[in-house]
């Protein structure tokens, strides 16, 4: 197809698609003249991901070329998930030590019970979790996190259906594609379910409380 | 205590301190001559509020005041958690109307099995998560949501806690105020465990599979 075409498919405008191939993110076309070239369905879909990066995501451009560049190379699909965990999580927000101690105890308390394999704190994901937790106990609501154990289980089991389901996918390539849509797409998903969940239980529980 | 020490407690610069007195986030202190006031541990903990609001949540200072207008209100706690979400979920990203229309569908039968109260669509969380299926459908990944019913099950059990947990304390303005944090913090905390679950699952589940 031509980039009429392709901007057309994938919702994508001409000049946001120009600059992904000048850019690199998008592969070139197959030349077909010295000013046109063909693009594929497979161009169509690269331009979906990366929309759905950038603005369900919130990715900057070039978080989502390093995600893009991992599911291209050669890496497992399990240290691709890695790679696309990392750049979703950006940088931790900064807390104050004693408060990133506290949670990080917590975290260690939590590994432990669970045999979860502890992940170094240079690992983004967990730094943006202690900071989470440090948050709550610099507010004065370590309550709030009194019953990670259990949210750890639940989380345990989401978790497990999202691998069940990346691995009911044919090939290594969809597997990987699908463990990038599932990270971006998952914690959105799942964080609307908890939103509307809460307001059943809070309309039940704290429904007829009146303000004092 | 005095504008210093104000700062210091709470880990906010000083200039910040006076931008969020001017622009009426934080309420004046009690003057004690023309050009100095005293603070309470009040302010140090609605600052610390803010910036979690801001660093954790990635709330805009407009946001920031429509949410604390919310919890000085005189709304109830279950309304007052309305508000809280509304602005944390921000605008819906934009999806093609089919994809859209396949997500609303998706999730009213969830409701129905569920027996939730169903939400419209003006809901920005509803929005957020119709937006977030619709585009598992463009990237045709609409398999991922397919055990949507297991996810929202799990969902509910995590807002079980959440709410069970709030109604632990012993004030109105305490459950508000927690409220607020659990929903800022929340989905946050949730999103590290679920991301530390997966690449426990992955190990086992995805670790030895090669790429293609």
């Amino acid at each position: 197809m031509r980039m009429a075409e392709l901007s057309a498919e994938s919702g994508v405008p001409v000049a946001t698609v120009k600059y992904y191939l000048r850019e690199g993110l998008l592969p070139p076309g197959e030349r077909t003249s010295p000013n046109q070239a063909r693009y594929s369905a497979a161009h169509v879909q690269r331009l979906r991901l990366i929309k759905a990066l950038a603005e369900v995501g919130g990715l900057s451009l070039a978080s989502i070329g390093v995600v893009l560049s991992a599911i291209d190379g050669d890496e497992t699909p399990h240290r691709t998930m890695g790679v696309v965990q990392q750049e979703l999580a950006g940088p931790a927000p900064k807390v104050s030590e004693e408060a990133a101690e506290w949670a990080s105890g917590r975290l260690e308390d939590l590994v432990r019970r669970t045999g979860w394999k502890w992940h170094a704190p240079e690992n983004r994901a967990v730094a943006n979790l202690i900071a989470a937790l440090a948050t709550a106990k610099e507010l004065g609501h370590e309550k709030l996190v009194e019953r990670l154990d259990e949210q750890a289980d639940l989380a345990m089991r989401v978790a497990a259906i999202d691998v069940e389901v990346l691995a009911g996918w044919e090939s290594v390539d969809k597997i990987i594609e699908a463990g990038l849509v599932t990270t971006v797409l998952g914690d959105r998903i799942f964080a609307g379910l908890r939103h509307l969940a809460q307001e059943q239980v809070s309309r039940e529980v704290l429904g007829g409380l009146p303000r004092d």
